[in-house]
């Protein structure tokens, strides 16, 4: 109880300060924005500026003091944003300085003089807006998304607010569901009442259902699209697949990050190609049977980037492939392939998206049995069939992730999974027809109610609150 | 000729293209500031937002879309600034949009896909400021110094564009002496003129000459807060050189760069101590005598960072110390110090900043005959005298680069150097009185006013913008 009032006191002391960050970005640059938030930015903007009752939204280009010693830290543009028309609802201002770093710190330690001003933490304007109610929680997260969006189809799926919308809609007509169904409570034994209103509600509750089903069946295409299709290079030691790596990060369009594995042995490339995010896998060399006490854990590891990968590009060496098929006629190619996935115990490849390549093609010209779209034939030395290769994979990723839609969009976080499954169960059970009990189902509803609301934020706890809040960066 | 000519078309050209960049930092992060620059501003801004004949700088909230496809590219702020009351002269305009790399990317696209629009290069929307005669030269120079300033006094030497008013104050009473001359000798043999004029006029000229003569020799005191003071350990092996580069590393307000030699041995770091900026070089140790090629290599590195050094921190071990002076009673510290410089060859110490350091302080205690301000006793293992070493070079720092004064700027350029230098010579020529011939005297008086001419970009040539505007930062 106790600590339940001291976390309201703090929390309450957090809202009456104000807060101010860098929020543009690090770096040497023509430009830095400064923006401040809470009860004190009138008074702030004063301090550091001498202005008194400025023109709203305006531009004003002004001398920029320190409050104190008067002395001029920068000359730069002002803006005026009173509150409740502004990001966080509250007074804000922004300072737009010079963009390097003496400055920008000489500002920030201006501010950070003043009473009752303090740096923000991390996501926490946004987190001033969405208790102002200016955001809901999941156009939070798409906020969040669109932040960390480094590719346009990344960047599509959030730009719409569409999962806010459609949350918000399946809320509103359950909160209708929910009045009807206690109206008729609350009636059943002291007025006649319409029995069709009850019949209406059931059907109303089960078009949702059918809703919710379908967009929790979606093959998890958002979250694929929102974290990257993990992706896996496989295949014997020395077939070519670190060259084949190489080549695809020199290829698409941009390489985004290249973040050094955990393990010693495994190297991850994020690539964007044709828009979509490929967190790419280098792995060790495959084969059935080594004495080599680090080989062995070589394998072990890419097996399980293999468990986890999403799509597997296998390689295999033609040459190989060309003198197996030499050594056992009649057999085919595919023969090969499932004596050679059986050998290294990939059983449930069929299971998972496959690119399979047969590199070296510059040595052996007539692996032909086997062309289908899936299959690509690649010289990683003299670079034939790379944009095949890249083609191959962009339409994999397309089936994968799915095109956003801003009419049916994709769940793209694992909290959405949750809830609405939650909700969908609530759901079932009201709809389970063997009791008819109406109270019972009022019940039922009110929980799966519950869950939308947890979804949306308009039910919410500190606790989670900090869950989303903490991967924002300072400033937003 | 015609290369000239094809010159200014190119420049013309450049001219006419509307520019546009991501001119705030890099990276994801709460607002990024894409700003555009030419004829076609109002235009981008109608195709992209639909706004036509904004408000001039007025913020507002618009859906920004692509000009063809029309899908929303993202939401954010607008502001419109019409010129010649804008920071280039020409039509300009902000938008500000999520910070995101997909989102800037998206926008940045959408503005390269309208009509003569381009990105801009590094400076170009100062460039077009200084041909708008919106700044001048210095100031063009001090908005990129400010832009690179790390420290707090190096923002401060640059804030004031002090340089900027001192330089046009001379050039302004410069230009008032060439017309009394020319009016002296155009009137000399056909009226009555006052040969009183002459004299304020080499009055004057003789205060300037002085004035500029003391500005000259002002002992690198801007340059050096200007690029950081190159400061250099020097000492023999396993006197803890390095372990006082990581304790100096620990401990100052911020650690700025941590700069890779350019030469295997020697690392380079900057350091920001009390606002002013160092460059701390750590060297190999220092022997007279070595058989080792690797290491007399280092011995020559090392003696060529101290030749070039603006301070030197010599670490002497205090235990070889204290045993020395066992071995030669009644002998001083200085003895011991006049003896080891003279071994190590650094006979020129004596013209250099220099503080010494009697490391391993923890083991002897009373080598106290040498104290005084420029003397350390330091202790790298407990970390004793630490602040006191601090304070010392901080010192030496503020000697050495002085305080920032606006109403006595530093020059704090080579180019500045050489304009006023040529200046200089020319105001003594005119200044020679074994002639009197007036004419001569309005010839050398030309001559020092095109000096300073180039000095604030009154006088130019697109060679010389080239190499001032080629640090500067796309986006600025």
């Amino acid at each position: 109880m106790f600590k339940n009032l001291n976390k309201t006191f703090k929390f309450f002391l957090r809202k009456q300060s104000t807060i101010y960050a860098l929020s543009s970005g690090q770096g040497k640059c023509g430009v830095a924005v400064i923006r401040v938030s809470g009860a004190s930015t009138e008074l702030a903007l004063k301090c550091l500026t001498g202005l008194t009752n400025p023109k709203p939204r305006t531009a004003i280009l002004r001398s920029i003091k320190h409050p104190s010693s008067h002395e001029v830290l920068d000359k730069g543009l002002v803006l005026w944003f009173p509150g409740p028309h502004s990001f966080t609802g509250e007074d804000s201002c922004e300072f737009h300085v010079h963009g390097g770093i003496a400055v920008v710190s000489s500002v920030l330690n201006a501010l950070g003089s003043l009473p009752d001003c303090r740096l923000a933490e991390p996501g926490e304007f946004t987190r001033r807006a969405f208790h102002n109610a200016k955001l809901d929680l999941t156009e939070v997260e798409g906020l969040a998304d669109l932040l960390q969006a480094e590719t346009e189809i990344q960047r599509k799926q959030v730009i719409w607010s569409a999962l806010s919308k459609l949350y918000n809609r399946w809320r509103g007509s359950l909160i209708k569901s929910v009045a009807h169904v206690e109206a008729h409570i609350d009636f059943e034994e002291t007025e006649t009442i319409d029995e069709g209103v009850l019949d209406l509600v059931v059907q109303e509750i089960q078009i949702m259902r059918d809703e919710i089903r379908k967009h929790l069946n979606d093959g998890r295409k958002g979250e694929l699209l929102r974290t990257g299709v993990k992706t896996v290079i496989l295949g014997a030691p020395n077939v070519g697949k670190s060259s084949l790596m190489n080549l695809l990060c020199k290829r698409p369009a941009a390489i985004v990050t290249p973040i050094e594995g955990t393990t010693r042995d495994i190297l991850e490339v994020t690539l964007n190609i044709g828009g979509y995010p490929l967190v790419l896998t280098d792995t060790a060399g495959l084969r059935s049977e080594t004495n080599d006490i680090i080989e062995k854990e070589g394998i072990i590891r890419a097996k399980n980037s293999y468990d986890c990968a999403d799509l597997v590009i296998l390689v295999l060496d033609s040459l190989k492939v060309y003198s197996w098929l030499h050594n056992h006629p009649p057999s085919s190619t595919s023969d090969y392939l499932k004596c050679y996935i059986e050998k290294l115990g990939l059983y449930d490849l069929i299971n998972k998206e496959c690119v399979i390549v047969f590199n070296k093609s510059d040595l052996v010209q007539d692996l032909l049995d086997l062309q289908n779209s899936e299959i690509v034939h690649l010289s990683c030395k003299s670079e034939d069939g790379v944009s095949n290769l890249v083609n191959t994979i962009g339409n994999k990723l397309r089936k994968l992730c799915g095109e956003p839609s801003a009419e049916h969009p994709s769940m793209n976080q694992v909290r959405h999974r949750q809830h609405l499954s939650n909700c969908l169960k609530c759901l079932d059970s009201s709809l389970d027809r063997s009791s008819s009990d109406t109270v019972l189902m009022a019940e039922h509803l009110r929980k799966a109610l519950r869950h939308l609301g947890y979804l949306v934020g308009a039910t919410t706890t500190e606790q989670l609150l900090d869950v989303i809040f903490k991967d924002f960066c300072i400033g937003k």
